[in-house]
């Protein structure tokens, strides 16, 4: 049946949400097939089929994934762990071939938002504001004794994600110690404001951001956000198009900001579903049914903003039980 | 209506799954009220009723939870977050007077929870196995050149909870970094072993134990336990209903521990519904229901180890979505 938009979901993991909203969208359309490394994935139990696969290091793994897309006639994949997409961005032409769009840009844009200072250094040449990062702890400690940076500051892996390792320091001792410790860290100001997140989508065939969803974060847990209201923002929005078309992105892309004396600093950028998606779902920017929308060679319409304002958004721990006995592995 | 068997559950924040289980095993005998001091607590809008109430710290706060208790004929009261549960135990007889029993142990069992290095001192005077810890960081030195501990080490808070401000550290010039940032710490052995959570309920009438739940826990995330499975193992279960019955605990408890070379070391007991706790009872270990029972007037039997083995528990995020307009406030 070539008709079935069948859709492949990578290391799904406990993004239940996402598979869930995928399997309503497509309804009668398609089946939604997950994959993940670990028989432990909850989000496994909400799709039409799982599989579980070699971790990404594999030698056998993309040939895995290849194979799983020709087999179950998989008309989209995309990932939601960042050193995936990587890996599908690599081969995005293998996928291709088959009959096969990773939903995902191109892979220097892939890898610049990967890399935190490489990210920064491109804002700061296209003249959006960005958090002031440092890799050089020479150039910050002169920059601290000028007065231009102040701590604490915040000192993280450049290529981490979620709040892994992130040190909140106060001294040049503390600064010592953790770049005795570790390497390739990254020194950022530690700035005071209201933390935003930011779902867009951009169309795979106009290029044009025809999504974006704005909130405000109430609470953080663990890297996440926890708690959250949607909010619109003219001047927002407009750095948002800018800046993604810019880059030229494709696809889902999360972005995190902050708002300081009424200015943004784009802070991180995530070229998939970010963990906060469901709110923006919830409000009625579907996502799901925009990629659905693409596969079918149709270009979506512009529905930037058209959402209500003021909603909020809680999360909070469901589980999945699961016998022994009952686990397969394919 | 006398007969009905209301219970209140304080700070309820993100505890759906207990709002749930009590609605559910209380069916038509009675209502599930929640408080919290937050209108953002997901799991309000489970309950049956809510109430936003001032912070635990605030002069009326617990006249408001009294009069809460006496005008909707609460049988029972419990709290999740451990300050609370202080409070609770303080004002105990006020709550008895009213006909409200709070599930919880006496104020001085209470405070020893909550204090790592009381409970480890009575752990040790009983012969019970614990991880080493120090709150006198010469004491360690010394330790360390006699060769009694070894870096890495712990360093936490002796008051915290969940995983906030624990540092790994492999040095003494970390240990003193720490200790000149911050007061009332604890320095705590690494343990390379497997990590058990244990769900016990302890019989209001009896004082004996008459459920214990043990999970293995395969990974965690933020301090809480993100994937986990059942375990039995007669020799755990002895030495939990030892260690209850000396401390003299009633109510709820969830107790952490850590394996070593086939022999448990208690690290960690908590007087109140553990976040793991959805584990034990999808397995059939149905705490509400020896509550309500307790509440009755009946005294539960022994149900301890009554469970499946092998049965894995996979958290996910599940969302509730909340429109400003339909918050109240009472």
């Amino acid at each position: 049946m070539n008709d079935e938009i069948n859709i492949l979901i990578l290391s799904c993991g406990t993004r239940n949400k996402i598979v869930q909203y995928f399997k309503k969208e497509l309804a009668d359309k398609g089946y939604v097939i997950a994959t993940d490394c670990s028989d432990l994935a909850p989000a496994f139990y909400d799709a039409d089929k799982y599989f579980v696969v070699p971790r990404i290091e594999d030698d056998n793994y993309i040939d895995t994934i290849i194979s799983i897309c020709k087999k179950h006639n998989i008309k989209a994949v995309f990932s939601l762990i960042d050193p995936e997409i990587h890996i599908l961005a690599k081969y995005k032409k293998d996928f291709l071939e088959i009959g096969t769009l990773p939903i995902i840009p191109n892979l220097s844009i892939v890898d610049m938002c990967f890399d935190k200072y490489k990210m920064y250094q491109f804002l700061i040449k296209n003249n959006i504001k960005t958090i002031r990062s440092y890799i050089d702890k020479g150039k910050f400690y002169r920059d601290v004794d000028l007065g231009l940076i102040n701590y604490p500051v915040f000192i993280k892996p450049i290529k981490g994600s979620s709040s892994n390792n992130i040190n909140k320091v106060v001294s040049k001792d503390e600064v010592e110690l953790l770049f005795n410790r570790f390497d390739n860290l990254m020194i950022q100001e530690y700035l005071v404001g209201v933390e935003y997140g930011i779902d867009v989508y951009i169309d795979i065939f106009s290029n044009e951001p025809v999504a974006i969803f704005a909130k405000e974060k109430i609470k953080m847990r663990a890297g996440e956000t926890d708690k959250a209201i949607s909010v619109k923002d003219s001047e927002l929005f407009e750095l948002i198009k800018k800046f993604v078309k810019i880059v030229g992105f494709k696809g889902v892309i999360d972005i995190d900001l902050f708002k300081v004396n009424d200015e943004f600093y784009i802070s991180e950028v995530n070229p998939r579903f970010g963990g906060g998606y469901p709110h923006a779902y919830e409000c009625g920017v579907n996502i799901p049914n925009m990629i659905i929308n693409n596969l079918k060679g149709n270009t979506n319409v512009d529905m930037i903003g058209k959402y209500d304002e003021n909603i909020y958004m809680m999360k909070y721990n469901e589980i999945k039980i699961l016998k022994n006995s009952n686990m397969t592995v394919i």
